[in-house]
């Protein structure tokens, strides 16, 4: 059964694509919260306009080095933080 | 004068480098407002939860594919995001 078992290298990148998974789908509670409660006021506006303008420089950097995991994490990542932004915005 | 630029790749590595420290040091705001407001109704639990455990396997990875930036940047994301985490179970 031990045979069976994929060599240590691809663990180490199930753990990469779990913590990537991890990491990118956490913005989604909070933009379901900010979405249900209409209350934005606790949410830090320098957090997201830093955070969202990172994600999209992530993404830029994906490109130029023809990254698809970068480019497609990133991609989503940024999704989700601008939609918590805008929220931000409207409910300040 | 030209000559005197570094070549494209260069570059590139350096839109890397302020994309990872944008989206690190963003969390910093954040960790300051809900310190100074003691107020943290508005940020999502499971969000930090996720987003803690997610760049916790993120350091794994970097131990064990030996990346030091990836290391560096995810151990003071951890401890930004784990404050924020630690605020809001206080401040709840």
């Amino acid at each position: 059964m031990v045979e069976a078992l994929p060599p240590a290298s691809q663990w180490i990148t199930v753990l990469g694509l779990l913590a990537g998974v991890l990491t990118t789908l956490s913005f989604l509670p909070q933009v379901l919260k900010a979405w249900k409660s209409r209350s934005t006021r606790d949410i830090s506006l320098g957090m997201f306009l830093m955070f969202c303008t990172g994600v999209f420089l992530w993404i830029v950097y994906g490109v130029l080095v023809a990254d698809i995991p970068v480019i497609a994490a990133n991609v989503l990542t940024f999704l989700l933080a601008a939609t918590i932004l805008i929220l931000k915005l409207r409910y300040h």
